[in-house]
């Protein structure tokens, strides 16, 4: 039997081991071996980890900003220096590909490249005589102690998201990673502790639902930044803004890639298949509807279909052939295929199926093969449920106007695709779309570090997004302060040498 | 018998006049008489401005920029070319002063000013080669249809806080003014009207709770702008959000003003009086409370105390020297002598009682003379309330640090300001205060148009400020937009030529 | 015999009538008639005109942003107001239709509404603690005297390109219009002395080589705007900068239109036309060569011939179908005759000829037919100098990198065009054109007045350009404050109280 | 005797040493030993370094910007690594103490980290709908080959200004460091190059005049940074502009100390000290000239003469308890002297003399004392000339205006500092100062990587600054697009499927 690795808390900058109480077991999707026991931590913990952060507020607020940025940079070089080692161990807790969990890491440490610019990022405005002889100017400045909530799907990314950008503000952190996935952070985290993370700066915190209700409810805690399932964002917004805190909190999603008659056949379904299978379909941002207009589903379409029939699915973290790897459960395996059969019993033709999928040498891995459903309508639950799994729907359309009213009609608004030769198709997609992110023959417009992640209706709750400009936004106050001063001739000290 | 003034609501660019239903007096305060009368419009009125404003969304969201500012700029010359009627009629369904009443319109000006740099304000940015050959941009897109909800102390001011910065971002907008002052924005939106307002753009309604209550909870109002008390604030917060919507809500506040004993005591002592007994005190950025640090006790005070039992109280209507006039209702005179009345039995001292003032010739109107607290202690009522009244507390302090420490105890964090000649006083101060105005020399650091109305805590919930580039950001939904186009080698249209 | 229209100066907020000294004519090109005189003024008129900016630049430079703009905010009134005005003075002054005067007023109008966000625009930036205890910040301080000089072209927009901003910024501005025009300039300095401008803040003086000498050389002078041809721009660039002053000196330009295979063959014709032909081609923004790729020589190009030779040239100033007026005088005229005739030795196959055109009635305007030449050669002479008449080339070639590549070779870098359908071929052009404004679609990229007119190479010299937020970069200086105070410990002022 | 350390040059990714022709020495200030010779290259060599920038720049400013950024990244690390053989190398060449080695590498290294922040600086701007359908934005692309020519004073630091935000950018670089210290310029490259800078993109060239004048008119390269004398500066900057360059030239200055009556005494006595002989007064931030007001005269004075005569002159490179070091040449400390013994023969008063220093054990060495002169008048030489030594003028006035008026009065811009507790007389001193860097109780307000070193007058020529936004800006050009794209009824492409 395998040695569990160790899930320990950080704390006040020191590793803290949960000797009892209840915990989840973290898995090896690939194979279903249990690898580690996440401790579901109570209101006690995430008090002693406040506290931490509160404690250490004062002093790290004060530091100048180039010297909380220079902590990042440093941590960056830890990171780029065990960079294979953080993708082999996302690849082992989440299951996606090497190459994906490459992915996964470099974008998250992009997050810390930009947070290393804040001393820019953190400028306020200056404007003399604003009146005669009166000044104003606007500072930026961090809030206390804010948190992090962060999803299975990418262990060592989304995270990044949050407490880089938070902690060179100026904040100090409590991150709670997901239960499923905690041991990326783990490693990241004690880099950061090597790389001189000042005790109480970030603390490590783990847990599931009562974890996250005693840092959403808990008085010290000023901001939460969330990325999850739609359902748990909009109570996470609700329950933070009725403790008076600052949320931004992403949910849900259903992404839809528009296929024109004119697309470029090869790369277009080459874009697709990415955008659905990639990270098996684990991902906010994935492409989970292509929408075929005219003559597409004559060209585009085949290609896809048979490019996905030869998708090889297996094991990431022994099989390097491997171009898909398992999801994250086997209950959330089993969802997915339940998924399938109930679109299948409302009309969607399956053109690929991956419902009775065996991959030789790991029977007990959680693995779902790459499904594409033709002719699904709007109604069918595969067009109403996010299924965060290897599933995609193909609707077809006979126009432009079609294509964005169905991507439109979704309530979710994360990100939207068109695939075109067409300039004007491109901008007409662009400018009625209702999603917050928009690619043109992107089939996943993947938020940048220094661009806000503008998901739109129930794909954010909140109103500055993560990352960018507006992740600085949401973690700093602005303080305006108006000046003047009293002349000479009111009596001023200097005049009566 | 007097006549009274009409209080139509504006919907779809027409006048409407409400028939019969509830409605509420609307007083002139400096001798009592009744005014005009505000419907109280219940929720199916508001389905019928937001319908107007629907329906007017998308041609006004699709006009350019430079168009709808161009809009404002017309607007602004209307105010201007009516500007003393403008602030004659405030000071009537107000009663603030002459003075006072023009400061309110011209700040509403400098609003409709700022918002006629949209084309500039409303820039998205742009980077090429994100990766090779894909660039990434972001652009500003408006909500839809939204909403303001506007308080009774600055008639003119506050609405224009909010609807010409919404419009001009693209938005349509439903506004309720106070139904104590509906009359101000009655004549400004005319002036709107002529000036070329779209139908729809702008909708104004009438109304109380239920009118809120119907804009909150109405599923095509994407956001909500509010100045109100804390306690409504607050419910705006949750209620908004909890029905999908932005929310911005400014409430209440509790200024201290900071006394240092090199400050030059007459401007000191002037800029307290202004800051204190200003629009009889109904600001959200009065200067309620000052601490007095050591022997400013002996210096200021005095001057303050004999400057303010000077202070001429009278209809401000009529009386051209009056320096301050009466507070909005017979109900709110009453609230406030209670509390001073509280406040002297929990041992305060009144060094000038406001109480019992008879103003000759008005003996209807609701006057509350200017009150100074001396030696008033945290607990005391008059600290822990928002009086919104002409009451001064004056609390005394022995140092920097003890008057920083009484500033910042307060759950409000509107605004603070220090009088002082000591730049480092001045620095220790804005770097440290819990507010998010700070004045230096300044009683009242009022918010510019072009900077966030900065409040903090207690004063205000949201995230995105009023005003200001944060008023922008409110008011827009940022679309980021990722573009890649594939190589002539895979097909181009023109290769073929 | 006509009565000619007067030509003062305007020095010191009074218009001043040059009684002596030589003159030079201005016509009315549609009829060739002289409507005024302009003087040729000396040094020591500039003397005069400087010496009145200087004494206005304390007191306007002290006068808070805010109340700077409004004075733009009234000037842009009083335009509006007699905005028919205005584009009759153009059309008369310089010949081209009332469509195109128009524009001019109101493309001038744009930049003054710019200039009217100075509040905004004028913003420094503002970082607490860059180290403990220490702050930065910058500010945006004007220059001084500063000056334009501006072209024929566009009698009405390009001086308001210049001062409007400038002295938004709190310089005062001595501004010489072109000899050629000057008449559009006197009537809207008179509405800015009607909207309050103070004396001194702008001044006009008229001239020729002598004058721009003397304001080149001008020891008070800090900055000159110029726009004119590119031998002059450079020669204004190096002796300002001999003369210790910022420049921002605009040039001629050669700007080609690329017409790709798949472009839209109507709009792309209109849209080559009005570029070409717009103003007489009198723009330093006209698209003077036509490249077309492959077969749009057989789509688009027939209908450009046939639309272009059914243009109707006439006199602007009473003729209301005119599309086309004359050029701005006799021998500019016979100048791109010569050009024609030269490039037609060359080669050039002229498909419509321009040369010997008599408009009926006016046998004494300064007409110049519409004129297509044909597979024009990069050597000849109307490929490389600028014609600034209605003269444009058609070069062929097989591809877009051909089309790129012709394009490119220009010394000349304001901007370029391209007609397609394709995303890709638009990628490819914006972002390989050596040209700073770049149209998608459009003819003429013209500058909007919040952008920058971003020319290169020798269609500009200088770092800042006209126009948008390079324009308020260039009429101000930075001034960049660290402020530090020492502690109370080290004896400060409130602690002994 | 001896080895003389190698001084090759380096292009195109390759070391190269030259192996005739003349040579100039390089000095350890310390005991006047040759340590290297510096080769004085011509344009030949000039040529073969801009040659091998060209040819790396397509490719270059194809890589994208966060790629760019990352080579950076690697480069801080590198020299973070060697901090201490740097700061080291700092002192042998230079002579200034090892702690202001270490500040002139560290604030090298914030520029390499504001530079790592490109991403984010390089963005343009974008806004839809400018017309109906009409889209606009701005891009930021690089120059081509630029170039730097940099000064002896800061051996890393000014270099570090100039080329790592250059290549930031997408620009290629030749970089000629000072004759005087090539060393440091060298070891950085050298670890440019094992952090992965590919060939071609920095090159090093050394040499005097000629190798400046051949830089200064190679038609390749597109902008010249530099920063020396002002004498130099002024050449640089007519001659580049005469060769169509961009040119930003930093030349010399005479920084005014104004000092309050009510300034701290002992904190302004050690700000005086710091600014006036730190890095033996060889900074163009010195601060020379001590402004005394009133009583300042008798409190500070006499505490920073006694200081000053504390200080310890010595080898820098060997004695660690040294505190000023010596200057760069014999010739320059020679200089020096003379221009104490003039300014004494015209009347100043040497309270501390430096002139007849002898340093035991190191007869050799280019020392010079620090010297103040008291009462010293505007017409004395070293009021006049820029004495770039250990030397500190004394002034006394009776008013914050006189001292003012006297720091105004100038020919040079560069930096300004008040020592004062009065928040009234720092507003004053900033707003009013003719300096484009101002200090509020700090001598030396250095330019901070993230803002622009904003000099103005004699001390700076051009108009975009060296560092921050400005430097940004100075290393790229703008491209503005506008587009469109003609509706679908027009024929567009996918409406025939």
């Amino acid at each position: 039997m395998n040695t569990l690795q160790p899930c320990p808390l950080f704390i006040n900058g020191e590793w803290v081991t949960v000797k009892s109480g209840a915990t989840t077991p973290v898995h090896n999707p690939s194979d279903g071996a249990v690898i580690a026991e996440t401790p579901l931590c109570e209101a006690d913990v995430i008090d002693q980890a406040v506290a931490a952060a509160a404690a250490a507020f004062p002093r790290w607020s004060e530091t100048p900003p180039v010297d909380r940025a220079r902590l990042l940079f440093r941590l960056k070089n830890m990171l780029e220096d065990h960079f294979e080692e953080l993708a082999q161990g996302v690849t082992q807790e989440h299951g996606k590909t090497l190459t994906e969990a490459r992915g996964d890491v470099r974008r998250g440490l992009e997050n810390i490249e930009f947070a290393c610019g804040i001393p820019s990022l953190l400028m306020g405005q200056s404007l003399e005589n604003v009146a005669r002889g009166i000044d104003c100017d606007s500072i930026r400045q961090p809030l206390g102690v804010v948190a992090g909530i962060a999803p299975f799907n990418f262990p060592a990314m989304v995270p990044l998201w949050m407490w880089p950008l938070a902690i060179a503000c100026g904040n100090t952190f409590v991150l709670k990673p997901s239960e499923k996935v905690p041991l990326s952070t783990i490693r990241i985290t004690e880099f950061a502790r090597q790389a001189g993370l000042p005790p109480g700066v970030l603390n490590v915190v783990h847990g599931g639902r009562e974890a996250v209700d005693a840092i959403l409810k808990h008085p010290t805690v000023k901001a939460i930044s969330f990325v999850g399932s739609t359902k748990i964002a909009q109570y996470i917004q609700s329950t933070g803004i009725a403790h008076g805190k600052r949320v931004q909190a992403a949910g849900g999603a259903k992404n839809s890639v528009v296929v024109m008659p004119d697309a470029d056949v090869g790369p277009t379904a080459t874009g697709i298949l990415e955008a659905a299978f990639g990270c098996a379909g684990e991902r906010c941002m994935a492409g989970s509807t292509a929408i075929v207009v005219g003559k597409a589903a004559e060209t585009v379409l085949p290609q896809l279909v048979d490019a996905v029939s030869k998708l090889r699915v297996g094991p990431t973290d022994r099989d390097p052939r491997a171009q898909m790897g398992a999801v994250i459960t086997r209950q959330h395996a089993d969802r997915v295929c339940q998924l399938i059969t109930q679109a299948a019993g409302q009309g969607a033709k399956p053109l690929t199926d991956g419902r009775d999928l065996n991959v030789v040498g790991v029977p007990n891995g959680f693995y779902v093969g790459p499904t594409i459903l033709d002719r699904v309508e709007p109604g069918m639950v595969t067009m109403q449920e996010e299924v965060f799994g290897p599933v995609l729907n193909v609707a077809r359309v006979e126009s432009l106007d079609a294509a964005i009213e169905l991507a439109n009609a979704s309530p979710y608004g994360n990100g939207a695709a068109i695939f075109t030769r067409s300039g004007q198709a491109a901008r007409e997609f662009r400018h009625r779309s209702a999603a917050g992110m928009v690619g043109i023959n992107i089939g996943v417009p993947a938020p940048l570090a220094f661009f806000p992640f503008s998901g739109r209706h129930a794909s954010f709750f909140g109103d500055l997004h993560l990352q960018g400009r507006d992740g600085v936004a949401f973690f700093t106050q602005q303080k305006v302060t108006t000046t003047r001063w009293f002349g000479a001739g009111e009596g001023s000290i200097w005049s009566d040498k």
